[in-house]
């Protein structure tokens, strides 16, 4: 199967690498709006402008597009949608279903296949929610975030006058995860779940007692949560705050029985070293999903509930069967 | 949707408490090849013999076969697929292509669908090796059992001479867990990720010294693991050893990138207080998967690689988006 990139940031590059490790696809091209001369892949693919996206049509069977969620899909997605079938991995989860109608309709008139808010949360996490409530219809469920860098909230720090840079990490309260694995029965929030630190780097002559407030009142990104805040200078955040390491876990807490009743815990953990890596992966192995439903003669927009695990293995039935059943 | 259970074991109390969490199902009745009367149901519901089971046909919508794997389904699955919706969760793991194809074909016959091996291993295990495979191409995964009793392996110590009861637990290596956990990249079998721990009343004036070497030295249950032996009495070993919690975990460990090398790390564990209790809700999820398949016309035998997730929560598309994704 033969795919492209649209966008060349680090979930593109992840893109590219994660493709150099299957068997089963070639990738045709790094799309993006930029000069393509002024981009030099990683591992030597060639990179085309945007505008010539249209010719190459027949030669590509899946579009994974790696912009953002904020500008680049909401526009993108339902555009491409129509002339081929394509991945994203938009993350805005109050806006989902929004997405999901406008890019299912552009893909019934394209009759295309499309696959939206692939990654890990949402994404894996959400599917371990689904099947944790699934098996389980009796019981609550928890995700923690973390230890991992939030774009959004260090950007919303980058807001604060005097601010020169920012880097905000999510972290889980472990006491909280040790109660929920012990058993206790918890009916709490995530500013109870997480706590969050904050690195800042600081104009010189700023009041940084000042900055430190604004943070920590800061209305739904930081009021409420446990926050701390460090000063420290941009050498010390270019050396020790650049990393993309992220991860977190989802439980699901049930009880069963009739007579009897059983404590059942189901837990999913992920400790990524780079997230947009790991969320360039998810993207190529359903992508591999969107080629073979498409090839199947299905079309419209599909989530990561939509699709049969079957799909996204590299192996045919029989063999999965023998080797991971 | 309407559900029968044939077979009354731990598996079958399972599947009707895990129905009555429902709120979508309705508990048709068990069948059985004791003597109906013979048997009180946990919850009320009524019990027929399973010679009535064809005459009840048009009142069933799918039905979950609880017997065990060794002598039951591999007979069971294939008679009742044919004029059954049915779901079983045969669990010898080398002969379920076998299982697969017999189940397959009466399926076919009878314009059904079934769907075999669901639990957890095979089963939700097996899917998160899948998933672990499909995500992370370059990468090794481990699943680890327990600490929980292994049937197979108790009934085995039970067939020594002088031997009353037994009761086996596997128990993972935690110090090989540590390991994996912390990046070391280990070429491992079974045998040295787990540990045996075994618990046995001997008749008395048996020769405890020989029956300990016997165990030990048993060819595939026993030999080449670190195996301890512990001689109790028939007492001690109804007040300890009757539970039937269990567990473990998988784990896949990949390494993506092409500049940079990143490791990222999938974890999947289970904390059962009871084992079949845990089997017989995931059971119910997917005999709710096998209602809609065959709704849509679907025919044919699937394993739980088919089944997109889905079909296996009781909310629909919408408020799944909404509310999981």
């Amino acid at each position: 199967m033969k795919v492209g990139i649209v966008g060349y940031g680090n979930l593109g590059k992840g893109v590219e690498s994660a493709i150099s490790y299957t068997k089963d696809m070639e990738l045709v091209g790094i799309f993006t709006r930029r000069n393509p001369k002024s981009i030099k892949s990683n591992i030597h693919t060639t990179v085309y402008s945007i505008d010539t996206l249209y010719e190459m049509k027949d030669a590509i069977d899946v579009l994974i597009l790696c912009g953002g969620s904020v500008k680049d899909l909401p526009k993108q997605t339902k555009q491409y949608a129509k002339d081929f079938n394509v991945v994203d991995s938009y993350d805005i989860h109050d806006q989902i279903l929004d997405h999901f109608n406008a890019v299912h309709q552009a893909s019934i008139e394209g009759k295309h296949i499309s696959i939206i808010s692939v990654g890990w949360d949402p994404g894996l996490f959400s599917l371990n929610r689904l099947y944790g409530q699934a098996v389980l219809p009796n019981g609550k469920d928890y995700t923690f975030w973390g230890k991992g860098v939030s774009q959004g909230h260090s950007d919303a720090i980058r807001k604060i006058d005097g601010v020169v840079d920012a880097r905000e990490y999510t972290i889980p309260m472990q006491e909280v995860i040790d109660k929920i694995k012990s058993g206790e029965d918890l009916s709490i929030s995530n500013k109870d779940m997480h706590r969050r630190e904050c690195f800042v780097v600081v104009k010189e002559g700023s009041d940084v007692k000042k900055i430190e407030t604004e943070i920590k009142k800061m209305p739904h990104y930081f009021e409420g949560y446990q926050t701390s805040v460090h000063f420290i200078s941009q050498e010390e955040m270019n050396m020790k705050h650049k990393n993309l390491s992220h991860g977190g876990c989802v439980f699901r807490k049930g009880i069963t029985g009739s007579k009897h009743l059983f404590h059942q815990v189901m837990e999913y953990r992920l400790t990524l070293e780079s997230n947009p890596e790991f969320t360039a992966s998810i993207l190529v192995a359903y992508a591999r999903a969107a080629y073979r439903l498409a090839n199947e003669g299905q079309i419209g927009c599909k989530t990561i509930f939509d699709v049969a695990p079957i799909y996204l293995h590299e192996e045919n039935r029989k063999e999965l069967i023998k080797k991971l059943l």
